[in-house]
């Protein structure tokens, strides 16, 4: 199986050792299911590998991006790590949670005066600035409300991780951040250490997504380091933290590649402290924000399938009831999946076939050339595992569809966090 | 400009002459308006060209999943045209607009059974057919409150548009319909009309979308009408309407291709006529489904510039306070748009950058290669044209971004008929 929570037991697929068959009845589908217990140990892993390699002064920071609600802030309040949330919207929902918002990172490469006010007015931890127009606007409102700010600045390193086209956000070419290369990050430390309530702690980078290539973090760091040589040489500015975003890559299928955290955190911080050593460097506090790598493979999502279409000499299409609404990742990115027919997990797999959503749309396709049994039929239900990060934030109500329920899986118990959208709050904001 | 809706006055952009700035202050960014005196003037386009070449049994169906809001059926509702609908959302949607649904056909490739009872109870007009298991559910329900059910079957002529490949959908190989070319559709039609509480009333096919090829439409019924020729030889069932589905092209751009409505109706009424007889067959009633080309150049997003990124030697950004949550038609399928800057029309366009949302995703683009001025800066209003069809439906709240409100223009009016998503709204189904 793609992750040692997903198991078979009587026929019936186990996620986390729950029944899905039983789940997908007693909740409805289409169903997002979330194993709290991975969420919990994938989150152990980066705390385990940061301490033991960079100390306790290094923090891991939730990107909340990958999936928001506020269930998932309690989680990582409890874990005791941090958060970087994106928009007003993440942070109201972290703060609705009673999340610690001294312990949030602010990020966007364009945050409005309204999120810049509203992170301000809430003493939240840091602002990962991303642009001259930003800093001027957080000295602006610091300065009216009489107020320091924090920040770290992002830079970009100009890595190119040689994954996906719109996953590639360390090079140069890049709506985010300001380039090293190009002389223009350094120009812009000078210009925000000149104001007067934004207080400059440090920079974050973040290379791209789904990186399981083996230096490419390295590659980053010592440009990284470099540029605070750089900084501490012209402005005799040091550098306190590093934040290295996210990005490490997860198994959707099988012949995706696999990593050691530990070896790969371990690794990172021999070249960090090399690096700080060359160039006679403090080594500042380690930062990571890993997003997909702590919920991706917490979550399944379950489907009834309705239609099944054997098309001679063509293709096989079996269709079901939720698709690019819930899971718009293959229709935005040709992504991969692992697919299961979940109550008939016994049965010879010989029947090749597109896995397609309900949407008026030929590219609503959630996986192709997906293998089901031969006896696939109406009310199966199918499985999609490894859908935990990037399939609920990212849904929407195209052709009106609800979005699902999450349900939550935790030791022997299975709770609602996000309940299913009913067909009154997709009218709830319309007005005749 | 792209549309005869849009043009400038005093160094604006007037949008159905309204002052887009103006309406960017008075209601905020993002903001999708739409032009409801462009709404009824495409929409007539279609029933006068439909009743000039076809007669008054013809009828012209919005399909809605191209914008689906409560005030858009009741315009449909006065312009008295049929609707699409493809799920229960749509469908409760149109019902709480009071739209007369004895007029209203329910799509989709996968309807559940609760899709169909609701339809069957609402006694809704007609389900256009997509597969077995459908006709079978409608069947079983109807027969269980002792109905009848007027249906549609979809099939698929085999038509390549030689459009995106995620719109072509009258081809042999999709999820959608009973291919013809297999004899899979004339079998179906058999069992069909075996049915006691199923009444076949003719058959719909869809080619895809942005069609602008002069034959696809003629080359299409000839495939249908041929197939409704086998179909009375072998059931001897009379084919009482042909729905010929959507696609017809829309101009996002200026070297969009462009064409004549009235001179398409006429060749393609002309066509079927000319085949019906060839035939010996009665000229069935005639439906056509537009959705883009009734809604699309009926809208306009307008956002606030937040910051203007220039990388020397690579390329320029100039990203907004929306992007792929509110319109993911580029991260789609590389949709273009014309693009301006709504407060400085007057000014020389000579800066060349991407326009950008504020989504943490590279991906998240709104238009390449834009000309702005070149003294673009913050709080300017950018305005995007051509984004009444495919970009409010599909809009997500990605980075828990609230989805921005529909302001309608009629005449000299400005109304809200979609209100603007709070963050409580974006919390309302958490639960902790």
């Amino acid at each position: 199986m793609i992750c040692e929570n997903i198991t078979t037991k009587n026929g019936h697929l186990h996620f986390n050792n729950f029944d899905v068959v039983d789940l997908a009845k007693k909740y409805g589908t289409p169903l997002y299911l979330m194993d709290e217990n991975r969420i919990r140990k994938n989150v152990h892993a980066y705390k385990e590998a940061l301490n033991k390699y960079f100390g306790d002064s290094a923090l891991t920071l939730y990107a909340s991006k990958a999936c928001s609600f506020m269930y998932i802030y309690k989680i990582m309040m409890e874990e005791n790590i941090g958060i970087d949330v994106v928009s007003s919207g993440e942070l109201y929902t972290a703060e609705k949670s009673d999340f610690d918002l001294s312990k949030a990172y602010f990020h966007s490469n364009n945050k409005t005066d309204e999120d810049i006010r509203y992170g301000i007015e809430k003493n939240i931890g840091y602002f990962v600035v991303d642009n001259i127009e930003e800093a001027l606007v957080i000295e602006k409102i610091c300065g009216d409300l009489n107020k320091e700010q924090k920040i770290l600045l992002r830079v970009t390193p100009g890595i190119d991780t040689h994954t996906y086209e719109a996953d590639k956000t360390g090079k140069i070419d890049s709506k985010f951040g300001t380039a090293i290369e190009t002389g223009q990050a350094l120009t812009l430390v000078g210009e925000i250490l000149k104001l007067k309530h934004v207080r400059l702690y440090g920079f974050h980078c973040h290379v791209g997504s789904q990186v399981f290539e083996e230096d490419v973090y390295e590659r980053t760091s010592k440009i990284m380091i470099k540029f605070f040589s750089q900084v501490k040489e012209t402005y005799n500015f040091e550098t306190l933290e590093y934040d290295i975003g996210g990005g490490l890559g997860v198994r959707y299928v099988d012949d995706d590649p696999s990593f050691n955290l530990d070896t790969k955190i371990k690794i990172l911080a021999t070249c960090i402290k090399e690096e700080c050593k060359k160039y006679n460097l403090n080594v500042p506090s380690f930062r990571i924000e890993p997003g997909r790598s702590i919920v991706a493979d917490a979550g399944m999502t379950l489907y009834t399938v309705g239609t099944i279409k054997k098309i001679p000499g063509y293709k096989n299409y079996v269709s079901i009831d939720g698709g690019m609404t819930d899971n718009p990742r293959f229709a935005l990115y040709g992504a991969r999946y692992s697919c299961f027919l979940a109550n008939k997990m016994n049965n010879l797999c010989n029947f090749k076939a597109d896995l397609v959503g309900r949407c008026c749309e030929s590219g609503d396709i959630i996986a192709k050339d997906i293998m089901f049994p031969s006896d696939v039929s109406r009310y199966d239900i199918v499985a999609v595992a490894t859908t935990g990060a990037y399939n609920y934030s990212m849904a929407s109500n195209y052709n009106r569809l609800p979005r699902p329920s999450i349900v939550m899986l935790k030791d022997d118990k299975d709770f609602l966090v996000v309940k299913r959208e009913s067909l009154d709050d997709i009218i709830a904001n319309d007005i005749i």
